[in-house]
């Protein structure tokens, strides 16, 4: 069987990858993610094959690998929510949520050594938060969830109680579309998910 | 803090309340489950309380308990799919939703001994399967994933991968709409949810 090379250093893509029993080494690239004001879906789809193009960059041995990029932004009313720097900072984005609807996007980019070629597919999903007391918010901000992740909550863990609803993939909250790379994976006649 | 009892012998619901950390003890009530040609929201919604009101009727000691029941049904153009009685209904199961959309129906029925009072609530889930190859059904009955659940199918575990998007609560494809039951609990004044 191949071996995927993931190319992110989000712990939150490897269990996913681990849950589904994909055998995958990790090696994070060192490409700088800097959000613009240009369009969310466009900067996810270059930051996530840019990830992949600097590891190959940085060692010949990978030019023959089977690579996975990914890139994750939360879009709310077309700002993009990066990581909190400051539990004020989780405050203010779980307020900006509370009552309302925002889009999660990730962008994966399968990169085929046996090709030399990118393929590109991203995932859009609308999480609409329930409207939130102070008490809940305080409550939320005191499980630490906030700490380290985009948008400031975790759809896997008890930011769930946060969100009445969502529409599309769930594991795109999480950071990786699960049947969308299993798509694209099938398209390139690899065999990651078989036994 | 108070206690919940859980009338459902559901291992699903249960792996739900410890994540969330809430405190609780399975009560299963013996009330027969039967499904028929009705409307399918309205059979869980009294399925659900008929569970409660069993055990209640059993022991007059959980007259003054909070006890949640609870009943899924999986709908497909009004008909409404159980637990498969073998791999064969299993296959028939997934094929019948491969490229097409089923509802996932939880009601909740909250009984409150404090006031003697029934809550009940309904959550409703879209799921979207893809097309699936006969290759992708039958590796996924090789999981044995499909055995003694509803639909033949678990989103929390490989079941993941037959799905391109839902639209609803994710919990409630497990069994349990997390949001909604805090919400019911909220509005009586109870507090199983905070620490």
């Amino acid at each position: 069987m191949e071996k995927l090379i993931l190319a992110s250093s989000s712990p939150r893509r490897a269990e996913i990858l681990k849950k589904f029993e994909i055998p995958f080494i990790i090696k994070p690239s060192d490409y700088e993610e800097i959000f613009t004001k240009e369009d969310p879906e466009i900067q996810v789809l270059n930051l996530s094959k840019n990830k992949v193009i600097t590891l190959i960059e940085s060692n010949s041995d990978y030019n023959n690998s089977i690579i996975l990029g990914a890139d994750t932004c939360i879009n709310l009313d077309g700002k993009i929510m990066g990581k909190p720097k400051s539990i004020i900072e989780a405050k203010e984005h779980l307020l900006s949520f509370s009552g309302r609807t925002h889009q999660v996007i990730t962008a994966l980019a399968l990169y085929n050594g046996n090709t030399g070629r990118f393929i590109q597919k991203t995932s859009r999903t609308e999480v609409n938060f329930a409207k939130l007391s102070s008490e809940e918010i305080d409550w939320y901000l005191g499980t630490l969830e906030w700490q380290d992740v985009a948008g400031s909550y975790r759809i896997q863990e008890k930011g769930s109680l946060l969100i009445n609803s969502i529409s599309g993939s769930w594991y795109n909250v999480i950071g990786l579309p699960i049947r969308l790379f299993y798509g694209m994976v099938a398209s390139q006649g690899l065999s990651f998910f078989r036994p």
